[in-house]
């Protein structure tokens, strides 16, 4: 056996390898203590640990397994493969709109990652370019990294800095802004980078991948040829999220970034507007809305930059049998703001009353959202309704539970005065309460909308 | 104006009704610094607060509209109407079955409540077949008042409660069990029974409504025909939840108990079955079974009633920025299990890991869920989650969050020895954990299957 058979594994890993026979490269069987693994062999970085064999599963992900778990191994046959991602540079097209692409992090600018054999953030504008040649004839790119997290921890820094970085963008002249983000919490960063950011004269898209681009079935190529296309030539100057469409992978779904939500822990199509129908369909060469009452381009129009935001904000999610002692242990840890995802209506139980009531005695801003994702808190309709509003429990509208939280966070970021922060959070400011729920907006989108079943026709052909 | 006109009202609502002339019954419109209300004033019970007035809207819902804030009323006609509900009492048919009808409160048996002016909690056996008619046609219905409780009030000795009588029930003989419940919990009713009664002989069906039966647009006769029909004549002895069908009045849906969620705040098709197809659905004639793997009615099969619950257990629903300070308050506080609501494939931020190994060096048991809703954890993917893995935060595959919270309260119930806890949890029991999720369980359930096509175009018939 080569060298190259084991490249990067040593110590136990390398022993268990050599003792059964297998190497990298190999179509391998793995039993271990946790159940029988199929995949790939991958190879190492030498900088890793000895105690991990990286296997890439025929599902395209890639997972460690701890050596010491294994009791079998055996190999069927050896598929040498090529993950590297060739690097090229595209020279600037006058003719093309300039866009500029921040990265965060996250799946989209992702690569196997031999030292870990998982996914890391990483980003490389090369790569992109390499990766998927289409990009240049959508637009001129200029790629800047921002962070280089894991979208669960994005944050307080990370969405000032991010809007901040937008806001740059758009002094220095980019006709639209693309912004790779892990898929984990795109909805978060997308509702916060909704209040931050008013009034962009250009479309401000992001966009992630739910596999590794990498993978045959990846999404990460066609969802960044589609937000370039929304940002560089569409009319959409608002906080979207660009991802895969439901039915199809020949078009994407612009969502509005306060009335989005990741639905499906690992579906491409695991993006949903809740409670409406999306802004608009993308495909490879149009943006076709899908309603008329969005923000056009304007490039005379000044963009407002408010960047704050205050951390001392929760999110409850109400169950049955709750105990008033969590909420009350918030207050005390001092907590500001505290948004309720209730039952139903707007409810929690009649213990937990206790607890707004010593919320509002601290001067602790409550808002109720509803859990069902769909629909309105009613608070008018149950007289246990009445008695928190009394209780100054302020009932949200149709805003969702994820945005909620993420406004109060950016309105104590103002204001602590009690009315103020009400007003704030109940004045619409990019379409986070709505008047109405249309029917269609229930649930998957369905279409029933001429100009949606035309383009979906025409997609497929 | 005759004493009829203001009945019930007294002190400043009796001013304010005569100041503009308006009266009970009277189609209103009223003009408050909370903005324009339109509908029917009701009637009030005397021994009410003189503060508000009760209109009833044209959406059927009745809300308390505090006088102080009225500044103007106007009254363009007069619509008496009658709530009541006939009382009729059936003779035993000895060819149909026997069904109990518990109630726990919640719309199902709801009327209007001239004391509170909104829906409470009430339940007589006698209007319910003077309301239903179609109801003895179907079977001979006991009924029987657990509670009568707003269902965001079920909890821990309701659990038990319910267990417990549906046990005697079975003992005494019935061919099938239906529970009225309020909606807002009723699918965590739903799943901690199905944890609680295992190897039913006879289906046990949880039915509610989303209006009250005073409304024209009512569910509740429609699902509780369909409910009576299933608990009679089925053959799935599961814990169902049987509510509106999502696409027509005509048919309802059944539930799995363990896969089922309230996903709209207001609709009448709010029940969903979430990554997985329905068990079946039903007409006013018949259950039709989408699938096979249900649990079959048996005569002679000995139900296991096994009614234990610690409360001790919370839900923690993950959002970004989070701090562990919360988590380790809960810690500290007592509570002996988390579930994590976590983002993605099942992920936190890191500061969290802190609050991950706080909680297992002091013997809490954390479970970890998603809340996307649909999809598994997957924590083998990314490192990261390997790293929670390692701070023992198990993996519980597709196990809903809020299915996994009271299952979690149910198996603390019987233990508190890690590997114990985790060997239950993993266990299915009542297909909380599923193998696979079909690509027409996500989201809303849209048909395909030829059977259903076929049920639907011969219901709409």
């Amino acid at each position: 056996m080569s060298n190259d058979r084991h490249r990067g594994y040593r110590g136990r890993a390398l022993e268990v390898l050599k003792s059964f026979g297998v190497g990298v490269w190999g179509v391998a069987k793995v039993h271990t203590a946790r159940g029988t693994f199929e995949g790939l062999i991958l190879p190492r970085s030498e900088t890793f640990d000895d105690l991990h064999i990286v296997l890439k599963l025929d599902s395209g992900y890639n997972i460690g397994v701890a050596v010491d778990t294994i009791t079998n191994m055996t190999e069927s046959g050896i598929r040498k493969a090529d993950y590297r991602i060739p690097e090229k540079e595209v020279p600037r097209n006058e003719e093309l709109p300039d866009v500029k692409l921040f990265g965060t992090g996250g799946t989209i600018a992702s690569r196997l990652d031999y030292r870990t054999g998982a996914v890391i953030p990483s980003f490389s504008p090369g790569e992109l370019n390499g990766a998927v040649p289409e990009l240049a004839s959508i637009c001129n790119l200029d790629t800047e990294k921002l962070f280089g997290v894991f979208s669960e921890n994005m944050a307080k820094d990370q969405y000032i800095g991010t809007a901040i970085a937008i806001g740059k963008a758009i002094e220095d002249g980019y006709k639209g802004i693309v912004i790779g983000h892990g898929t984990d919490t795109m909805h978060h960063t997308a509702s916060i980078l909704s209040f931050m950011v008013q009034g962009s004269p250009i479309p401000i898209v992001m966009v992630g991948s739910q596999r590794s681009s990498d993978r045959p079935s990846s999404d990460a190529a066609l969802n960044l040829i589609h937000a370039m296309r929304t940002a560089g030539h569409g009319d959409i100057a608002e906080v979207l999220v660009c991802m895969f469409g439901p039915t199809s992978d020949e078009y994407g779904l612009l969502h509005r970034g306060t009335r989005v939500r990741k639905m499906h822990s690992s579906y491409r199509s695991t993006f949903r507007t809740i409670g409406d129908i999306p802004v608009a369909m993308v495909n490879r060469d149009d943006v076709i809305p899908l309603r008329d009452d969005y923000l056009r381009r304007r490039d005379d129009r000044k963009v407002t930059i408010d960047a704050v935001y205050d951390e001392r904000v929760t999110l409850l999610w109400f169950y049955p049998g709750m105990n008033p002692d969590i909420m009350k242990a918030c207050v005390d840890m001092g907590y500001r703001g505290i948004i309720i995802g209730g039952t139903g209506l707007g409810h929690v139980n009649r213990p937990m009353y206790e607890a707004m009531d010593y919320a509002q005695k601290k001067g602790v801003h409550v808002f109720m959202t509803v859990q069902t994702l769909w629909g309105y808190v009613q608070m008018y309709v149950y007289e246990t309704g009445r008695e928190l509003m009394e209780l100054n429990v302020v009932p949200t509208a149709n805003m969702m539970p994820e945005v909620a939280f993420m406004k109060l966070g950016w309105v104590l970021g103002h204001t602590d005065d009690r009315d103020k922060v009400r007003d704030m959070m109940l004045t619409p400011i990019a379409h986070e309460i709505t008047e109405r729920e249309p029917h269609d907006g229930y649930l998957i989108y369905q279409g029933g909308i001429p100009e949606v079943e035309e383009f979906v026709a025409h997609s497929l052909k």
